[in-house]
């Protein structure tokens, strides 16, 4: 090791030690109070967001999006006219100083003003403090300035950093399942498609592929394709990185990752998005569903007090944004997150048979209650769900042991004879948790770990095997009682800002028809 | 709030408190070492990894990942006849005691087996202690349970958590960039081009298009395409999320992700996948390219600190791998985290120029030793970047100020007459960061933030304007001094692992003609 060995004279002497990047305004504002005495010299580097000017002094609101409140400068009228302006980007520098305003712990006395970046305001189209969420959606490049985007994107980052604490402290271990697979047995239909824009250009079509597309076959360990697909066969894009996490399980045991999910689903609702966040983990040697469901609980429980904790300002900041811009609204956030996270609280449990004998009864009692039809065979509706958590239980409440019929092939079928099995049909041991406002934000189920009901159940369902006996070898060597579940992120963001719409929850939202930048 | 409200009696009796998961071996062997007078018991599941029969005794380890070493299980002969093999999945129960054998605190003397999933021996795939790597790849869903790939997922986690500590600590924003864009300006010919089979088997033709398969004009916010696309244009997947992440800095100053990446690159090296991981940061407010390099060199020491301590088992067994099977191979992996991150230490730097000089100077004086010509105006290529922190400096070196010719439109022009204006042409503020048997790890340049100077570096490479308005605009609001840099994760785990190919230090490999599930 000589590495130190190249001392080329004006490499080293012009920066000998490495730098340290600028105070930020979380720094400044999480700084002690200074004192009146020595006022420490500061620079601050941001965006202007608001301006106030009285006849002698004038205030101006600094962003730079490492906190929510902005950091209060305070100035002249003549200083900062013609320099100054809502956009900008500056440099400033002055003395820190106590605050005279309420809320804010301290205030930069400027001294000096450097414009960094002018902002044109006859063309800027985020003037105005507040904006309606369907006209910020459409600059979705800027729209990270406003409050609440940038709340936003502070809250997931923070409930991120929760989530990545509970399952470390929880012997987890972190991994990267692939974005691409040739697994599109879950999605049919739904999967987005993987190729090339010189593979699309020749319509895929052996007849009209050229063979100098077709990769030489010394350079390759595999067969040529019968058409120059990029990959050795159709690729997808994953719509659940369940699978590759079994396999994963079957040698770390306890696995999870937050990772990009697709649908092309053609529908366009406020629930909906083409590209999502999903927290998956998968989890060896459980034989009850109630493990699983016991994680999930556990983790929602654990991220609530955290953030309570650790992200005072922007869950703060969604309650009170809550109760001023929804109308009527009476829900708060901060005590929904300190009930449902109190000790002696244990989240309600249903089964599936149960949820519909509840619901059909008060059909009975409120005919035409529900667009769609409710019965021991059929599927709970978003209509369903929503009342089922936000009107029987009005919190969370987790739906277990639906019909087989109704879930995927992999679930854990039921022992027969036990409370779970219905009206003479197989139940597995699933669940999903519906949550008020939102409705279905974790499924999970037991994993079929025995090999002969597995291939009975793809059998069932007319599923090819032969691609999937890498699957099938986890049951072949080493079988192990397993399970998971799969937790929407940008539905988690809903659920604890109370926003909506679902594009709001997310920095860049795709969905069919609109891909912006 | 009455979620406690509904109390269906079977489901709150039957389970009145949440589950704990059950031990690990992890936990096991980081508890404190009985006592011999009062040995506790313990119940313990994981697979078979080794057996080892004498007369009266027979050794068991036994693995679940969790760790990279084993727990040795006391048994006799007798006992594990007929019920375990490698590979099988069993519960065991006993009692803790201190462990005879050297390395192993403590022994489970089993005193009950359940076999939970037997493993067909005369089927298993991975039977013997060590495969070769070309074996394994073949079998991507079974190799996570070999050493190797078990301890690469095991430091990719830590070094995940590594990084994700020292940009909390440095106060960054994770953010999740899209994956789903309509910019190809970066990656043209070597972007994945996005569709759906429905699309694809039409042939994405007008005329053939079925009207059918365009939306309802009333359900959605945007005109009908002239073809049926699922979105409103082309879609790729993402070669780089940094033109987001700018327009993220733009709002929250510091960011940064980890986020999967993809190249539809046509070659086939042991450096290259077709999909890869790259953690990627931007930074405002920062006008010296230094502050860049900066951050990436600090924030390299802090996680090799970290895993020097925390991830001791993982890194000492790539130390221990690499001297057994890499022949001749004197790396020690301890020793080098140890070195470059030792608190005097600061990382070579040279421009591209001196770089070229050095190149130049080596060929003269031993002709033959580059396939590659060398010049001030030619790309660095892998053989003489390799060189250069492989022989010149045997250590990391950033290799700055490029032409601009040789690099992408948004890197900042240097100002005319200093030292890093070569020959008349002008230069960006660029870096490499280069490292020994990897070449590059690290790419990052302060980014042109001047409206004009951006406009004009896109006149000279021919690139449209009218998709990047949006990038532009950055510029046009408040535009401010930033930079930022992009680091192949997977080149990282090869450089600190010592696995020559890059397909071990991955989950489940992608590269041209081959997807494995």
């Amino acid at each position: 090791m000589n590495f130190r060995s190249f001392s080329s004279a004006p490499l080293r002497s012009s920066a000998p030690s490495l730098r340290r990047l600028p105070r930020t305004i979380r720094n400044i504002l999480n700084s002690p109070v200074p004192s009146a005495v020595d006022p420490p010299f500061a620079n601050v580097r941001g965006w202007v967001r608001h301006i106030r000017k009285h006849k002698h002094i004038a205030f101006v609101t600094i962003t730079d999006g490492t906190s929510i409140e902005p950091l209060q400068v305070v100035s002249t009228p003549e200083r900062i006219k013609g320099s100054l302006f809502i956009g900008s980007s500056v440099s400033l520098t002055g003395t820190l100083a106590r605050s005279h305003g309420a809320g804010q712990p301290v205030e930069l006395q400027e001294k000096e003003i450097t414009v960094l970046g002018h902002c044109d305001l006859t063309e800027y189209p985020l003037q105005k403090k507040h904006q309606l969420p369907t006209y910020t959606r459409e600059l979705p490049h800027l729209r990270p300035r406003t409050e609440v985007i940038l709340s936003v994107l502070r809250l997931r980052d923070k409930a991120t950093r929760a989530f990545n604490e509970y399952f470390e402290s929880q012997e987890f271990t972190y991994v990267h399942p692939p974005i691409l697979t040739s697994n599109d047995c879950e999605g049919a239909g739904e999967a987005f498609r993987v190729t090339t824009d010189v593979l699309l250009s020749r319509g895929q079509n052996p007849q009209t592929a050229d063979p100098k597309d077709i990769p030489p076959t010394d350079t390759l360990s595999f067969p040529v394709p019968e058409y120059p697909e990029h990959f050795d066969r159709p690729t997808y894009l994953t719509v659940s990185s369940q699978l590759h996490l079994e396999a994963l399980s079957a040698a770390l045991s306890r696995v999870y990752t937050i990772s990009p999910t697709f649908r092309a689903e053609r529908s366009k609702t406020h629930r909906h998005l083409s590209e999502f966040s999903m927290l998956e983990a998968e989890i060896a040697f459980c034989d009850d569903l109630e493990d699983i469901m016991s994680v999930v609980e556990r983790s929602i429980k654990d991220v609530f007090r955290t953030l309570r904790t650790h992200a005072f300002p922007e869950v703060g900041f969604f309650r009170d944004f809550l109760s001023t811009e929804v109308a009527g609204s009476e829900h708060d956030l901060l005590r929904m997150m300190d009930d449902l996270s109190s000790p002696g609280v244990r989240w309600a449990r249903m089964t599936h048979a149960e949820a519909v004998k509840e619901l059909q009864q008060y059909q009975d009692r409120h005919p035409g209650s529900f667009v769609y039809p409710v019965g021991p065979r059929l599927p709970l509706q978003s209509e369903h769900e929503k009342w089922l958590a936000g009107n029987l239980i009005d919190g969370p409440v987790f739906i277990t042991d639906y019909p087989a019929s109704l879930k995927p092939f992999y679930m854990r079928e039921n022992d027969r004879g036990r409370l779970h099995w219905t009206e003479g049909e197989p139940t597995v041991a699933c669940f999903d948790l519906l949550v008020p406002r939102v409705g279905e934000l974790v499924g999970g189920s037991l994993r079929e770990e025995r090999l002969d009901r597995l291939l009975q159940a793809m059998r069932v369902r007319n599923m090819r095997t032969e691609d999937m006996q890498w699957y099938l070898d986890l049951r072949r060597f080493g079988t192990f009682p397993h399970g998971g579940f799969g937790m929407g992120f940008e539905r988690f963001i809903s659920w604890v800002t109370g926003l909506e719409n679902i594009r709001d929850c997310v920095p860049f939202p795709r969905s069919i028809g609109k891909i912006a930048l």
